[in-house]
């Protein structure tokens, strides 16, 4: 079938609508019609060519929220008309990693999904016959994609599609690495650094456990309101603190955090954020992408003396399992989202999108087909 | 009274042994006969003046054992004739860090402690009216010594002195970072750095709670017997490694150790044990004390795919509820320290236990009163 897609042909470059040819879904692939997708800053830096596993051409997208259209042999957990939401971390529930209770990171087709292709080898996508690479495995930045079934989450049939596409990513990375990956308990005191798509919703993750104090750190003053929107006790720029950062966080937090979390992928941030941690028992996580090569570094006596360093991929969540859940959360008001939506375009306007992200101006972007 | 004692007059130079002025307990506090001391790397680097916290002229000593003489007013846990094991980490049972499940790291008296003082701020040693100071608020390295009620462990009363001293800091570190800091599973993969007076009772912890692989990592081929003899199961000398150590560990391990202990202080040892963890859930404890302003470094990468990065202090034991369980152990044949007490040695002879300490000789030396 034919279907509209922003195709990236090469990084650096503007997307490109295009009509791409679709093939049906083969043994255990699933057919789903997108009707939403954020713009997330992880297609921005594989678009950007700072992503040294990007390959082009490809359909990036990787937010999304549709509708099952076609179920290929075999498939049996969904079916025409369930709606779902596309998981760059599968959960086939077979894996060493999905029998393993402490981790989320499914590997049983990782290899292919970093190739840009199906689990068979094989892209479905292709102009003129010549094969345009899958991207996370998910490719929603085409009206229709073709996935495979252990990477769909069927969730609430009338949550709707332009909000909660941002459980795809963002939201669930976000409250995942609060509830799944820190454990954070009621009454905690918490540092989030960078209030971006997923730092704000840290913060939300954070109010609904119940923490005790909710400290944001971003160097734009914009984002004090957007954090007290969604739970922030205490606003920090670091432009604005007289003498080191750290210090003047763990005196804020009496202590130290008690969990702190780094959603920018600034390694220097990344220390501070161990670094802000209550001697004895605070523990630090990271969830920013840093630039390839990078390094973080601390003294190991901030381990020694009790902190600890770890890290969180889509918010330690098992996507089938964890996803419906927190579509759930939505429809019953535990969590917000259309707030976050600040702005939704048709496919055409993609990069309108893109531009908005660049400029600070959108916190999530949707394109709606 | 007149006590004998190793002094440490300054960095560098041997220990003297003099005459030294106690005086009695004051109020909280106990008078210990020590009856048998450990000589622990710990000593060794405040003594070499590699320690930037170290204080001269003190009574150093951290890893002892003996019996309660006298007790001063309101102490109520303890009496005389009660065998005891000193505690540098104390148990107050009434401080924040106390009060939280999470730590051990007790920071009652911590201030004075560092200052080689009592918590009244003044020393009970002194030679000619002149002060002596405490070290580690423990000072074994005297034939009787003076301790805060809150730092004695009241143990077994049958425990040989000159045994279950080594409870006091190596035993209690290496397994209690086993089932403490990491809380390793029987049928885990571990890979342990460094095979000294720490790294066997991390081996013999893991043996203990039933590791199904326990991997040793030294560069000294004798201590492949040293191992083995506590539960190792695999030995590894990295100069005997073909290509880099960290994928030769992963691959021995099939995917990466599920826990990994560094037992060195080395900084470039401790991104390995990091790196050779198991992708997804691989947790690494940094045990051994590195050189001031050293810092460790790795990919952030390294932790959003999963591993955890954390360090363990006197083995996340509390003293007091602790390290009487660790005694019963001994006794009870759980867990061996009699091979790894390699020399004894009267008072007077204290320096050669350092020097075989330097030369690798000794896995651990005892001093017995």
């Amino acid at each position: 079938m034919d279907v509209r897609a922003a195709v990236a042909y090469q990084a650096g470059k503007p997307l490109e609508i295009e009509t791409v040819h679709l093939e049906g879904p083969r043994a255990g692939e699933v057919l789903v019609e997108i009707k939403a997708t954020g713009i997330c800053h992880t297609d921005e830096f594989t678009l950007s060519g700072a992503d040294p596993e990007g390959i082009f051409p490809a359909i990036l997208g990787h937010e999304g929220a549709g509708v099952v259209v076609d179920v290929g042999p075999g498939v049996t957990s969904l079916k025409k008309g369930d709606h779902v939401i596309p998981l760059y971390t599968p959960e086939c529930r077979e894996c060493e990693y999905c029998l393993n209770p402490k981790t989320n990171l499914c590997q049983s087709i990782r290899t292919t999904q970093g190739q840009g292709v199906m689990p068979d080898g094989s892209s479905r996508f292709s102009i003129g016959g010549k094969p345009i690479f899958h991207y996370m495995g998910t490719s929603t930045f085409a009206n229709f994609t073709v996935l495979p079934e252990i990477a769909l989450a069927k969730i609430h049939p009338e949550a709707p599609f332009d909000k909660v596409c941002y459980i795809g990513c963002g939201v669930t990375t976000g409250i995942g690495a609060v509830i799944n990956t820190a454990k954070a308990e009621p009454g905690c005191r918490a540092v989030v650094f960078g209030l971006g798509g997923i730092g704000l919703n840290v913060i939300q993750g954070l109010r609904m456990i119940g923490a005790e104090m909710i400290v944001g750190v971003d160097l734009n003053n914009d984002k004090k309101e957007w954090g007290e929107r969604f739970g922030m006790t205490h606003f920090v720029n670091p432009s604005e603190v007289e003498g080191d950062l750290v210090p003047y966080l763990v005196d804020l937090t009496k202590g130290g955090a008690d969990y702190s979390f780094e959603c920018i992928g600034n390694v220097k941030v990344m220390r501070q954020a161990l670094e802000c941690a209550h001697k004895g028992w605070g523990e630090s996580i990271v969830i920013g992408v840093a630039g390839a090569g990078q390094e973080i570094s601390t003294r190991p006596f901030q381990l020694v003396t009790g902190r600890s360093w770890r890290g969180s991929a889509f918010g330690g969540a098992r996507g089938r399992t964890d996803v419906p859940k927190i579509v759930d959360w939505y429809m019953q008001g535990l969590i917000e989202i259309d707030p976050m939506i600040t702005h939704t375009m048709p496919l055409e306007r993609i990069n309108e999108g893109f531009d908005l992200m660049h400029a600070g101006k959108s916190i999530r972007g949707v394109v709606v087909y």
